[in-house]
């Protein structure tokens, strides 16, 4: 029997606990559940207490020699981040693309050297099992040190059955090795592979008919994602591929409105995505539609960042009552990152979130875009113990010091991971 | 004695190393003397041999069992990080300030919320020696976890002479007990004081007449600094403070075309100080105009992005043949974090340097910004043994994979004080 842990004199616990069940957006996406002197008793991998100090005293008096004390005075404790977009499952690396093209290489160049998007999905299709096992896990103990507990994974690097499958089964077998949780999402219309150009009606049928079916019997994934872009995969195409994964249990998500407004929040609105990805360049109407859908628009500041884009409107996104979740979308083409930490700090200083609303939307929120507000996103009675100890002393600290990894400790499922 | 140390099989060992003595621009920026397989020989503090790992077997193959060796397959080394730009030395903390100009408030409530510059000059003011000692420290530590090894520090939070030389003296303290070396900058002119509201003129009489004498008979700096900006001090009031600075032994630096394009790059020029730093809005004329100088310019892209400006032309910059240096910044009110690492990545990302400019920018030509260029910025024979060892293998990674810090292990004169 592991011995139970009591995390006490927590300077500031924000437990993010609520009353509201379910993604929160305006007000509600600033109340943290904020505790002073706080303490959590962690058993069986479990959140089994939070209160202040003095409660759980009283209330562990006969128990509290047995326990593991972690004594947090002038600390900040949060829930594990959650980061709920990422590609994370790829082969080979690009920084000699990053250098060319800061060197001054056109993009024909950039792509006859080998670059670009195609150039993962290559060396993904290339990549033998270990190798992908290797770096991934890599990436995911990185997660995991910048305090991240679960994270979303697509497939999409692969563009034909075989590859798109030994991603996802690579995200199983993470899933079952590695500390962290990993929620896969099925991505086949990532881009539209060289070999199908001008035919991409064809590539959508591909998917529906041969690539769907498989992955939604194998249970390989919960979610369906696609590009829904101009020069990618139309409105309609998008439609047709979340309606055919609705029918096999797969929930829609979308990566919408990134480069030029194209009606994606809309449509992830009409077809009830969970989810609507980047929104760089959503509409008013795009907004207001996800607001009275429910839809969470998951943003993207460090992506913005990268390609030298303006931020997504996320305080406007908040004000008009759209639940807002942050991920680094994590891939090797245009967010080459694992810190979930820059991300938040990202989304106070270019979306102008408040602190408070930043860390909801990196944990609360980012747990219901992939589904999984029941189990983490917040500390409560009988949720995971998935817990950061930071080296700041309060949430405004967290985004104020910015860009540096406050992550002291890290507990996954009530296992002491990091620090 | 201490037993010598030999770093050894460095996949890829930037040196930084070349013939060129003194600030390096256009080609020489790109120039960062690599080595495959490379090897380190650290003694006394020192660099006593630097070559491949074949070369160093021969040179040392008396003395090699005497060593503590490291094998650094896979990994990428360089020199130590040179930040020439901070304002570490302050007291209090403004996140508060943060967080309400995130919800809203305007800039006459943080004023009156006891915000702003000046509430972090009544913070310096009223903190005692030990409270500005242990929180200056602590940033020192975060410093060094970021692989950086030497930092230059303004005073500027006085405005009075009693606390202007409190936080000289207190560089001082710190360089006599942190492992990090601290080189100390006056700047006296960091803004008008609200007792000399529209007297600026007395103010500049106070700073010459009363603080730069005592500056220079105590030796408590190098370099004297002024903000020479619309609103604070004229190009003609910053002229006679740098030159009245002169004539004690200080070089002058100056805070430049952050704002409003106000002559400050030409100024800079003009009176020969060794770097402008900001330069957001330089001219074109100022530009050539240090080039033709030999002026450093020390850009702070972590700042631009904190305050949500355009970056600096740094690209422009180097093209033009001004030596780049790269900087945090680090300070209270416009960009709190210690992260050479990141600013290292904003370089590239935002002002277009590539890898290996953004490298000589945080390293051999930091370290030219503050005179520090024979002691430090390279590993070359003789030179002080301040070295990072990075978990990426080499330095397109470094700049490619941002928002991380990818800081293994740092030593610092010979001795490892990181990993
Ligand atoms: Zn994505
Ligand atoms: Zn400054």
């Amino acid at each position: 029997m592991k011995k139970p842990i009591w995390i006490k004199h927590i300077s500031q616990l924000a437990t993010l606990a609520s009353d509201i069940n379910g993604p929160r957006s305006k007000e509600t996406m600033s109340e943290l559940g904020l505790i002073e002197d706080g303490s959590l008793w962690l058993e069986d991998g479990k959140v089994l207490a939070v209160g202040t100090t003095i409660e759980l005293e009283k209330q562990y008096a006969l128990k509290a020699h047995e326990a593991e004390i972690i004594d947090a005075t002038g600390h900040l404790v949060t829930p594990g981040l959650v980061d709920p977009h990422t590609h994370v499952v790829y082969g080979g690396s690009r920084e000699r693309e990053f250098e060319m093209r800061l060197e001054g290489a056109t993009y024909m160049e950039i792509m006859n050297a080998g670059g670009g998007i195609h150039a993962t999905t290559r060396m993904t299709r290339e990549a033998t099992e270990e190798e992908l096992f290797k770096q991934t896990s890599r990436r995911l103990d990185s997660f995991l040190q910048h305090g991240v507990t679960t994270v979303e994974g697509k497939s999409g690097y692969g563009m034909n059955l075989e590859t798109e499958i030994k991603q996802l089964r690579m995200m199983k077998r993470l899933q079952e090795t590695h500390a962290i949780d990993l929620v896969p999402t099925f991505m086949g219309a990532h881009a539209v592979p060289p070999e199908f150009k001008g035919k991409e009606d064809e590539f959508v049928d591909h998917i529906i008919n041969d690539m769907l079916p498989v992955v939604a019997e194998e249970k390989l994934a919960e979610f369906n994602d696609v590009f829904c872009e101009i020069g990618v995969y139309t409105p309609e195409q998008s439609e047709r591929i979340l309606e055919a994964g609705k029918k096999l249990g797969l929930t829609p998500k979308i990566h919408a409105d990134e480069i030029e407004p194209y009606g994606g929040a809309e449509l992830a609105a009409k077809v009830g995505a969970i989810s609507a990805e980047h929104l760089l360049k959503a509409s008013d109407e795009g907004i207001k539609a996800m607001a009275e859908a429910g839809t969470i628009a998951c943003l993207l500041p460090a992506t913005a960042l990268y390609l030298r884009e303006g931020a997504a409107a996320g305080r406007k996104m908040v004000d008009e009552g759209v639940a807002v979740a942050i991920s680094t979308d994590c891939n090797p083409g245009s967010s080459p990152t694992t810190s979930m930490p820059l991300v938040m700090n990202l989304a106070c200083i270019s979306m102008r979130l408040t602190p408070a609303e930043a860390l909801t939307a990196a944990t609360y929120n980012a747990a219901c875009a992939i589904n999984r507000q029941d189990l983490v996103g917040s500390l409560e009675v009988g949720k995971q113990a998935d817990i950061v100890l930071w080296n700041v002393k309060n949430y405004q600290e967290l985004q104020y010091l910015f860009g540096v990894n406050h992550v002291k400790k890290v507990w996954k499922k009530g296992i002491q991971v990091v620090g």
